[in-house]
């Protein structure tokens, strides 16, 4: 049977744990997927309510719901189940979803989950919570099949098949020696299709695409989408197998990085919580620090306009057109800077293309300060007509200046960033336009006094 | 043997090819990957060396790097080769690598592409050549492993045992009746673990995620994160099986579509090509629209400041501030918008939350705006004393002002376009900044007519 993805609605959901028709709910939620299911919990907004339907859910299923589950969710969850049900959710629940959770949680419920995990897997878990959460060590799971160089590939689908359904994955196997070193790995399709007989050492890739432990997920990411792989093994410095990183994890990391990007170009601390989960203090915490440094900063065009307060006071009507310069200029800086910044995250640009970026930026520059004043004086001289050519003129020039610097600036900082191993998303547009703005003010006033002779 | 990745310097490979030292640069190629190979080509800025290079490559290792090159490098290949290599190539590479190429080329190269492809699959070319090519059709292969309910777990291994190799993804094999209709799934995995004599019907999966030829790749990508998926078949209007989509390609849609909403969020018009590949035109016509648009909408503040111009001529100590005002207020605006435009595309905010954003960006915008009025307002007092303390207060009530209906508007325009149908990357940082700057000129004259008696 295909059909739609299967959802209840959440008001029908809360009625019917309401009116205590369990049988019905029990029904509907068999066929329902298992992310649907969390995401339903999710949404109800009603920690009793999202219990007690994960009460109703058969234990197997439950395990797999509350992976998917939000750690606020999960942590109500850990709350309130019996030390009977407890041992079983910890034990079944992906070694890697375990960690992520640890992480995420306050002291007292790790130590009720960590006492419920059997010793020898404890030892594991506190070894992998060293890994810092945002390295390969920190994503990966110790649930992959691990071969032997002299297993024949008969003896190693026997292997899958009395191990396999219990691993996260069991496409690509793992070869590894004596001293635990990765020598080669196995697809199942290669197991699938080969000679039953021969060796795995015969028909091992050797050539194998690694990460280390201390790598930093993007670069784990970066290899993934470069070699369009489902699985990338993780070796410790001497090369010995430590885990695995599955695509279906690196998918998250890479929604979380274009996150990071956004929020660090908005001029925020960049913050893995979601939104709507995030007290409104961490939120405004998260903003205030930068909008104080970048309103410190503008008041340089206050001393700026001070300078030329003389200039302005014989001439009011070049107030008028202060802001639309402004905003101009800090458009035009973002859209280079955004442009570059995407660019060396998605690795299409490199640091060693800095001139080839200078030169587009400035004839795109060009171009468009031309078009733009061109634009502008025109509409000056029709529908303002009582603004003396002079001054339209002397905003036209400012116009395309303040552009032309604008995207040289906007395409230089991302870059120069990275030279000096900052993160080129600091240079977007709430930054440059600070320094566009202040520039293209006294670029204005100057070109003002010698077109004036004020 | 376990490495770092072995690439070659450019500048080497360059003087191996002028020296003709064809041996060496062989053994150095067979050493690499064929992505990085790829990469290497299009890095080498020389179309002649390039393709010498890819002529010194084993005939099937073409084959594979040329799908992990840049569309520049695969036209000029296609342009070079000749009529007795390129029926291998297009016959050999993954047929949605033959459809994304003859999307991206010239009319010329698609007819040289479609002769040399055979009859038969000529027909289903040009039939999946009328997907859209951000639709699920467009992004599909037709190489997938399809099964019969009526065969047995071995006569399943059998069949992916000989037809597996040549298939762009084996792991999950697909059950359809005699209609064509997909009636089921099987994963590699279960096929390996499950008794060989049990029939397929019997071990399939009948509960199928799928999406429709005509899906817009956003959902697609939805499904693959919220499932876990390594692969999705796709599904006509009567449920047949047109097509599958794997999970490597799926990163890549990702990937463009958070690069689409960073330039739509920077006031661009979104475009898919690299940046250093675009011709300087394309990329400033791509620009210039929107500053053009934004620098219109600019010169109303011009008006507003005219309208205000006895105030402001009165006491032009008020002009000082104008740019830190509106600064603050497109900063404070951007942040809000930027949390929500990217919380709408991940999917953790939805339309039905429009109230729960509004009070957290309320409380937020308080907290945030007491802190930097303040902040302002002792700074103004210790450091000009020269501004009379009713302007410090001016400035410091507008300030609070500005940023309360700054992130307001930020949080509500995203959701107020997403209902309307429209992208809520529009209401990015520049419109925003725009919308702010002429509310918060109309705030701080009106407050500074009331306290200063002007």
């Amino acid at each position: 049977m295909i059909e739609e993805t299967f959802v209840l609605d959440k008001n029908e959901v809360r009625n019917l744990i309401r009116d205590r028709k369990v049988v019905q709910l029990r029904s509907y939620l068999t066929e329902m997927y298992d992310a649907d299911i969390a995401e339903l919990m999710d949404d109800l907004n009603d920690k009793v309510m999202a219990l007690l339907l994960f009460r109703m859910l058969p234990k197997l299923q439950a395990v797999e719901v509350f992976s998917y589950l939000s750690v606020e969710n999960q942590r109500e969850i850990i709350n309130a189940i019996g030390e009977d049900d407890l041992p079983y959710l910890v034990d079944n629940i992906f070694f890697d979803d375990v960690i992520d959770m640890i992480e995420e949680m306050p002291a007292e419920f790790v130590n009720r989950v960590l006492i419920n995990i059997p010793p020898e897997k404890r030892k594991l878990v506190n070894q992998f919570l060293n890994y810092p959460e945002d390295s390969a060590g920190g994503l990966m799971t110790i649930e992959y099949v691990r071969l032997t160089e002299n297993m024949t590939v008969k003896n190693a689908l026997d292997h899958v098949r009395e191990i396999g359904l219990k691993k996260e994955t069991v496409y690509t196997c793992y070869i590894t020696n004596l001293h635990e070193k990765l020598i080669g790995i196995v697809s199942l399709r290669a197991l699938v299709t080969e000679d039953p007989h021969k060796k795995i050492v015969d028909i091992m890739e050797q050539d194998v695409i690694v990460v280390s432990t201390k790598d930093d997920q993007e670069v784990v990411a970066e290899k993934f989408k470069r070699y369009d792989l489902l699985a990338i093994p993780v070796v410790d410095h001497e090369g010995r197998l430590t885990g695995i990183i599955t695509v279906d994890d690196i998918i998250d990391v890479m929604e979380q990085e274009a996150t990071e990007d956004f929020q660090i170009m908005a001029a925020m601390t960049p913050s893995e919580e979601e939104y709507l989960a995030t007290n409104v203090f961490v939120l405004a915490k998260n903003r205030v620090i930068w909008l104080l440094v970048l309103l410190i900063s503008a008041t340089f065009t206050g001393s700026i306009m001070k300078n030329f307060s003389d200039t302005l006071e014989a001439l009011i009507l070049l107030g008028m057109f202060i802001p639309m310069l402004m905003d101009t200029g800090g458009n035009a800086g973002s859209q280079s800077s955004t442009l570059i910044i995407r660019g060396l995250a998605t690795g299409d640009i490199k640091l060693t293309d800095v001139f080839r970026v200078l030169k587009k930026e400035f004839l795109i520059s060009i171009i468009c300060g031309v078009i733009l004043s061109a634009v502008n004086f025109a509409r000056i001289i029709i529908f303002e007509p009582q603004v003396p050519i002079l001054i339209a003129l002397t905003v036209s020039v400012t116009l395309i200046t303040t552009v032309m610097m604008a995207k040289v600036i906007g395409g230089l900082l991302p870059i120069a960033a990275k030279k000096l191993k900052l993160d080129p998303a600091i240079m977007a547009g709430p930054l440059i336009t600070t320094i566009v703005d202040a520039l293209s003010l006294i670029i204005y006033f100057n070109i003002a006094q010698a077109v004036l002779n004020i």
